[in-house]
Order: structure tokens, then sequence, then C-alpha cells
């Protein structure tokens, strides 16, 4: 395997199976640390799966609220930088002067919330002040088109099968067609590099997208999405009370335990067709 | 269903049946953000499932090493604060003097790494910065005993069951007895919640215990472990490559895709009775 490959890793391991012990070969999704630095600021460490690290650190400025549009970003590139938390990977961010963030208060806000599961300014109350509009109200789906969306993403979704260690997130048009496919270690990345591909492509907001993620839809992933203006998002797993408050308050549509030929609604049942 | 039971959250759906829509039921995972505060110092703000707050705490200050002993957490309680990021749940913590920690210097940290998925100092050079040593070299377990826990902690997994939406850690004796069982929508936070409770019953370090999680074993999980002195960790499902990487240099035994009469051992074999 390429060296290149990198979202996974080539090891040797032992299965036990029934008794019987023998080595073999195996692959693990790759996870390393990415520091995001806006000019000398340090803004984030995330432990990510290498692999469109722009995208990644494009839709993490983006769905924090620190760009909003991708004319703000002026410059983005990786680099390698000795020490340090991330062990030298960084995404080297430059913004506009108009977007250029208060440093003492990301410092602040930051240190506020600075545990895991929770990105940024992740209470309800401070979305809500983050005055976030209901996504496109307009938007029509057809159940049979939602239930034809995981078979797509398996297909396309190579890595995931190998190692049954990487999320996925992947962003559908109208008709069902494919726009973009993402995986990492972690599922808000996951989003973040399929909503900062829109971002860089200049297709935000993303009115008429479905987004799709493998694992559970937690209300990070509906607060990324109504940033980015997905109307409708599915899920193969359970979402969380918090989640389905979230898509309630600002009328986003949220589908889970998409399985077979079922799924769940938990909220904004009106844009799926006949349903 | 009581108020109290507050880890789900009963709600109406719409199920999607094969052309076939009807309303029902539905249980939630409940997430809830709770804040953390050392005195009037806000440490972390985390999304959590409600339920074993103060273990929470607990178990998130002893594995990001704010504290080494039980002794130096001198009152723990809950408390309401209105406003504020967690909308009220707060966990009050104080501390003994000698573990009031440099505030300047965690603002400093937390800052540098709070995007999600990666708790506290979280890449492996901070890891070895701690000076962790290999937990109990002399622990062995049996690979049928082994092949029970599972059984063990889904018949014991009330919540997951019915929501599919929550995460369990669980640790069980030598003899495979059931010592504590702990859900919660954050795979690390049932990982403190566990590593809380054995704290607050002096029961740390857990130098004879197995650690069964049922996601992922990512690089946080094996930290939190090896902090807490944990020789063994299994998981239902696929580790990372930086988790297996931690796991091999500070020799844990690390045991994946743990599913039927089969195991994937990925580290720390010896610790297996005649595997």
């Amino acid at each position: 395997m390429p060296r290149k490959a990198s979202k996974v890793e080539l090891t040797q391991v032992s299965e036990w199976d029934d008794g019987k012990l023998r080595r073999k070969d195996d692959y693990l999704a790759a996870e390393e640390p990415l520091e995001i630095r806006i000019g000398e600021h340090p803004l984030s460490v995330t432990m990510r799966t290498p692999g469109h690290d722009l995208e990644l650190a494009a839709g993490f400025l983006f769905t924090e609220g620190l760009v909003q549009r991708r004319e703000q970003v002026r410059k983005l590139e990786s680099a390698i930088r000795n020490g340090g938390p991330s062990g030298g990977n960084v995404v080297q961010v430059e913004l506009t002067p108009d977007a250029e963030p208060d440093f003492d208060k990301i410092r602040r806000h930051f240190f506020a919330s600075s545990s895991c599961g929770i990105c940024g300014k992740a209470s309800i109350d401070s979305v809500r002040s983050r005055l976030l509009e209901p996504p496109n109200p307009e938007f029509r789906v057809a159940p049979e088109l939602i239930l034809r969306l995981p078979d797509v993403l398996r297909s396309s979704q190579a890595v995931f099968e190998r190692t049954g260690g990487l999320h996925a997130a992947a962003l559908f048009n109208a008709s069902g067609a494919l726009q973009v496919l993402r995986e990492d270690i972690g599922r808000h990345n996951a989003v973040d590099k399929s909503i900062g591909w829109a971002l860089r492509e200049g297709r935000l907001p993303l009115a008429d997208s479905v987004l799709l993620v493998s694992g559970r839809g937690g209300f990070e992933i509906i607060q990324k999405a109504i940033v980015a203006g997905v109307p409708v998002v599915a899920s193969v797993s359970a979402p969380s009370s918090l989640a389905v408050q979230l898509a309630r308050e600002l009328r986003l549509t949220l589908i889970g335990f998409l399985r077979g030929r079922r799924f769940v609604i938990y909220s904004g049942e009106d844009r799926l067709k006949n349903p």
C-alpha cells in the first residue's frame, strides 16, 4: 500500500478465533492531531484522519462562525511546524482584516467550552444567539430517494469497509447524486470536511442538499448543518435529544435509523414528498 | 416514565416504513451541557447525558491530570447557576490548595487544544510528558472470560437498547464480575464516569480491572485507561492508529472487534492466559 493513502495504516495484529490464535495484517483508521493556526495564533488542535486537511480547516472556520464567506479566507495551506501539540501537522490560515477574530474573546470562549463532544459555542442558547435562519423551506425530497442514499455512501466508502473505524459524511443533491463524501475518525470532522469542500467550491449555502452521516446525529452535527444551510440531515443511527430539539426549533428535517426500507422522522416532515 | 430517569427523553416521531407513515412514541438519548467549575473558574463545558454528574466531574479531573488523589477533591456538588453556557447544569468543585491549578496555564493549554475529539493534553507527546507508567504487567485474563463481557454489558445496559443512542463503559474485575457500568452520549464521558466512580470509591489504580467500551477504542479512551492504571481495554469495534500506538508504547492490552467467539489483539497479548 502506498504511504500516501494515509487514511489507513497497516499493522500486524493477532486474531483470537474460538481458541485459535493467528497473526495477520490489519488496517487501522489513521488518527493524527492537526493544528489550525490563524497567523501566529493557534486556534485549535483536533484529532483527525489525515486527508482533506484544508477542507477540514475551512469547514471548521465556517461552522464555528469565524468566517461567513469564502473570500474572507485569504490563504489556507498545509505547513510543517516542528514540535507543538500537533507533532508538526498544521494548517496555516490567513483571513481578511474584517474577519480577523478577537483572540482574547475566542480564548475566553474556547476556555469555557473546551471539552470533548462540544464544538465551540455549542449550547443551544449560543446557537440561538447566532441568529441562524431555518434552512430552505421549499426543498422537497422523495422518501424513495432517501432510502437509496446509504447504499451510495457505502459503495463509495472504501476505507470504512476495510477498517470499520471511520465515520463518513456525504452531501447529495435533490436528485440523489453524490456531491461529496468525506471520511474521518471524528464524525464532526467528516461533516466539516464536506462543508469545507462546499465553501471552497463556492457552493454555500447548501440549500438543495441532503447531508447523510454514518454515525449518530448529535447536536453538533445539526448545528453545523444549519450553519451551512442544509435542509435535510439523515443518519443511519439515533439522534440525541438536543439534536432533535435544535432541528425542531430551526425547522430542519431530521431523519434517523435509515435502514432497509424504513426510517424515523424526528423533525420537518413537510419536506418529504407525499410521505 | 418518571421525569427523574432523564437519561432518556420521550418524544413523538413519525416512522416511514415501506411507504406507510405512522406516528409513534420514541425515546431519545438525553444530551445536555454540563459545566465543571473550580471555585469561580469555569473549567469546561461538556455535552453529556445527565446522571452520575459528580462521577463525570471526578473522572474528568483525574483523567485530565488535574487531581491525582481522591483527597485532593475537597468538595464536589451539583449546583444550579442561571445563564451561562451550560443552561444551569453545573458541578462545583473545591480542591485542596496543593491541587489548585494554574488557571493561566490551563487557559493557554485548553485554548490550544479546544476542538472536538481531543480531551485536554491529548497528543502522544504530552501523554508521554506525564510520565505515565505501563499498567500492571502481572495481570492475566482468560480469553473465555473476555468473550462473556459484551453479553454482561448488554444485559445491564437498559437505555442503549431502548434508544440505540448511548455509549457504555464498564469495569470488570479479574473474575469477570461487573464493577460498574456507566452510559453516556459521549464515549469519553462514559469512561470518565466509570473512572470517577473508582476514584470516589477509593479503588484507583484499577490494576486488576478490564475496561469494556461499547464504541470505538480511540486515543483518548486509551489515554484515560492508562491514567487510571487499567491493564486491559476491550471494545466491540475498531481502535484508531493512535490508540494502538499508545497502547503498544505503554504496554496496555488492547482488544477490538470483540464479537461472538472472536476478537483481535492489537497490543499486550502476554496478558491473555494460554491464548
